[in-house]
């Protein structure tokens, strides 16, 4: 009975136009042209790495994309346990009819080329959507984007100010800055009234979020302007801070982040515990790990700070999510938000989506994001999400709390899209 | 089949008549008078205020009960998906007869007097108690509790020793304990000698273990007399301590009471992880959270230097869980307790209990506590638990190991009672 | 359905021959005489410890081995719900035909007879052996194991190095060394030259890998050399180090083997985690837990500098799996090895093994070894992973992916088998 329950609550959800709140999706080329689009995904070439690929032969200067995933295919039988390469299978039986088991050396090509003459028609991109039912996807543009020559109703700009807080003490961050406000910072009100205008120049395209993510060790707080002045004045002089004054400029930046989050009514996306390059040989975008030992309780003063603001929060360890849970269910202003990264394989999405469907007000919980950098992965990603959360509301819902398939059904579109329109407010 | 054997021995788990060991029940009203006071419990209140509901609303001085409960209705729908809202419709379904599948607008008034006429009863608390089939039940006392006026063998004094550990500074705490034991501290000696008269007290009135709660960055070590002596001066100088002063203090206190529970051969229960006052805005009890950046290992010390003292241990997080199954599988006087708190949904009950009944001797596991703070929440918090296990002995012992139906549903009682009995020396 | 599945599945795994990469096998004496031999395990005695049994009872001196596990059977039904009782019982039900449920006060004595007959014949050894499908299995050697005297090619030898790293301050340890390779340690060249002579020994003889286990604290990193020598030469002079030193010494000798695997192609194990004799009073091999505040981040730079040197890295506590998941898919050097001691029951089984057959290449899996110290016990280990295994198969792969039971039942078969051959290079 738990089989066909799931799959006629799994039918319903399928049925739902989705929006995707958080993608890397370039809107000025969302869907792939060829298959290395797809395969060059950094879940694809960091895998093929990690399974003995060398970079240099992922990332050869002037490679040729059909050599690329030539190259890519003969590492695919060593990852064809990962839920990643089912993702692949699945975009490739539902967008180009393909029917083996699996990618290899003998069918790559025909699946190539069927590919690149499927991404070639002009309405591809609009394929994509509707065969994915995805109507609106939230991009992640950087601060100094102009945010022009796309349609911002279906690709929704989110500020994402990773750079600003963590690398404001480069050149180059400043340099964007200055281009992007048409104004220098020169000491605390022209870098406050900076960060203001891009908030302008961002909710008057369409934004919706401002977002981040963020190392284990930091800890935002509220810094004095008497702390942060001699600070600010050394990086301007072009000066080396020591780390412990590049945290306190961290911290009031973000801080002012914050700040202008509650004026502009924007909710803040915290994707909390990644640190950088940590494996410095792996391949683009393949280098980034974490520390588990972090705790969202570095975070008390920030959420006792804007109550105003809602801080829609992604973890990126799996041992994060009861803490996720435990501060959505106290905090009014905390929301769940997605399966992340490293947690976003079924065995953890799993234990998180029952857990926070348990206790965590419905109102509260952002079910999904694709996280994508090309459209076509969005298909993939949610089905996998879906197929979990409908087992989920038949075993924990239906089955034994007794609830009508109706019920659980409705709870299962609030946290996959209900929720995502109204903690956005599109 | 494993539907129905569950479903066996889930019967005979329900037949059992319980000992709650641990509970915030007030001996002198045990029962409800109206469903504010079960709706006033903080986990619909906080989680009401986090789903939206102003604090204010909540906790408005002189507030009717029943407007209380008509304003906490209005968010229920917002909360239906979670645990604890399973249990208030169990509640109202087993004691008032309620049938509908949500408590709404329309319906809510009409269960609010039902109940109210129920609660009205004299017979109230021993309906309760009889259907629910519980027979003892432990209470939170604070440490100047005179204990009396109410009959200890069916509600069991429990000396609850936060106070003394972590606000010994604060003046109101002396005062307290000079007048519960009819002595000041003027030095170490009469500190001890106040905090034995405690023990004396409380084992005297039928105490059956001693109490605390412990934020994540305590560790309980010795502390020299002399170390000690220099900072109770001050703090009986009402002198403001350093924290670091301040943790000397709370270790010696922590240590005598250890002493004691040994002398007093009294099991001492340690539920640790809570941070207080996290979301200082939450309403009454809403405010407390966690950093799961705790370890057992800084309970070494002490559970190395008293093997005479039984400590049944709880733990906030659910990363905790296996360092306390681990912990129990190797020392002889730490116990498994319960599902605390944020802890205590299904999703995180099952594995623990899972990894507890693989791991660690049956006899050393409490297998729930209520922690409730009116009678009628026993019924549907131990119904939850006993789902779990069931279900748990089904899969994991009769179906994966072969046992016997009689050996699976003895190995539940003993969790579920008979380890009570032992540990705690009824 | 899935239930004949997993089955099926369960029965291809089970006909396949093992390698056990790792063990604390005494290839001199590797099976057990009696049933002392397997009730002596220290998870059997300090679980009997745990549950009230007095050390001085277990290591009595002299204690007739007949009598000792008489003392043992009489706590064995406090612990019969463990995993370990289960094991206990499979192999005596699979090797000496016991047919009861339980072994008691009532039945251990004729139990014992009947092992002690079988265990005397000459073949005993190769019974258990041909019984378990067992073909190979790796040792655990003590640095100056002269390891003559047996099959290297069946006992595979397996460079231990925790006395090295940890207790090279211990004049036993350096007399040790010095006996081992017919020189003495004068300076860091001759250290050095010392660690070196033990690869030479250790790879002649056949060795397959150097190994060690790691307390939660330690993080291994490159020393200067002009850091090392003067703690080098105070230790050499008998001088007590400080903390600081002790660990500037342990990193230089940890990286100095990390340099010697690469020098040797020795696959370097890495057990992280473990806090030693943190129980004091405990049981032989009873006395070790843990802290989970360890991260895999600890190891950056090791991983990020021996990118030749392949490291199957065992995380003690469960909380630790998904670094190791997550650091397995990026880092190509590292592997996921097996379920290690406390994280070695099927509750935490399942949900490590899940995660990693769906995050990290197949071919970087040592699905599990035994980490017995007497070969009757890969039976019942093994038995117990293949279940686990087999039903993560049928459920993840088979039903959830639409796999057909060959390709997933060669999934199983290579993180049993296949990997520890290409891993260790047999």
């Amino acid at each position: 009975m738990s089989d066909s329950l799931t799959q006629r609550i799994l039918g319903e959800l399928e049925a739902l136009v989705l929006i995707d709140p958080h993608s890397h999706i370039n809107p000025h080329s969302a869907a792939s042209t060829t298959l290395a689009d797809i395969m060059g995904y950094h879940y694809y070439t960091e895998l093929a790495h990690s399974a003995g690929l060398p970079r240099e032969q992922i990332e050869e200067s002037g490679l040729d994309p059909k050599e690329k995933v030539g190259r890519l295919v003969e590492k695919l039988d060593d990852l064809e346990n990962t839920a990643q390469v089912s993702w692949l299978l699945e975009m490739c039986r539902e967008f180009f009819g393909f029917e083996d088991t699996a990618i290899t050396s003998g069918n790559w090509e025909a699946l190539y080329d069927t590919a690149a003459a499927k991404m070639a028609r002009p309405e591809w991109e609009e394929q994509v959507l509707s065969h994915s039912r995805l109507e609106k996807v939230f991009l992640t543009n950087d601060f100094d984007d102009p945010l022009s020559g796309f349609d911002t109703n279906r690709y929704i700009p989110c500020l994402r100010t990773d750079d600003l807080v963590f690398h404001f003490t480069k050149p180059e961050t400043r340099e964007r800055l200055q281009k992007a406000t048409g104004s220098s910072v020169m000491d605390l009100p022209s870098l406050r009234s900076a960060i203001g205008s891009l908030f302008e120049h961002f909710t008057k395209h369409g934004a919706r979020a401002c977002a981040i993510s963020i190392p284990p060790d930091f800890a935002p707080n509220r810094e004095e302007d008497s702390a942060v002045v001699p600070v600010l004045t050394r990086v301007l002089n072009d000066e080396e801070l020591s780390a412990c004054e590049a945290a306190t400029l961290s911290r009031f930046v973000f801080w002012t982040l914050a700040e202008f989050c509650s004026e502009y009514k924007l909710p803040f996306d915290l994707m909390i515990g990644v640190n950088r390059r940590v494996y410095e040989s792996g391949v683009f975008q393949g280098q980034d790990l974490f520390d588990k030992r972090v705790s969202l309780i570095q975070y008390k003063a920030l959420f006792n700070a804007f109550p105003q603001v809602t801080f829609p929060v992604s973890v990126l360890g799996q041992t994060s999510n009861q803490e996720l849970v435990s501060y959505a269910w106290i905090f009014p202003n905390v929301v769940t938000n997605g399966h992340w990264w490293y947690s976003n394989i079924p065995a953890f999405i799993e234990l998180d989506c029952r857990s926070r469907l348990q206790a965590v007000p419905k109102t509260k919980q952002i079910g999904y994001y694709s996280d994508m950098y090309k459209l076509e992965f969005a298909l993939p990603k949610f089905a996998m999400y879906r197929r979990i959360l409908a087992k989920t509301l038949a075993n924990d819902f239906v089955i034994d709390r007794g609830w009508s398939e109706d019920r659980a059904i409705a709870l299962g579109k609030l946290t996959l899209r209900g929720n995502v329109e109204t903690i956005f407010n599109l």
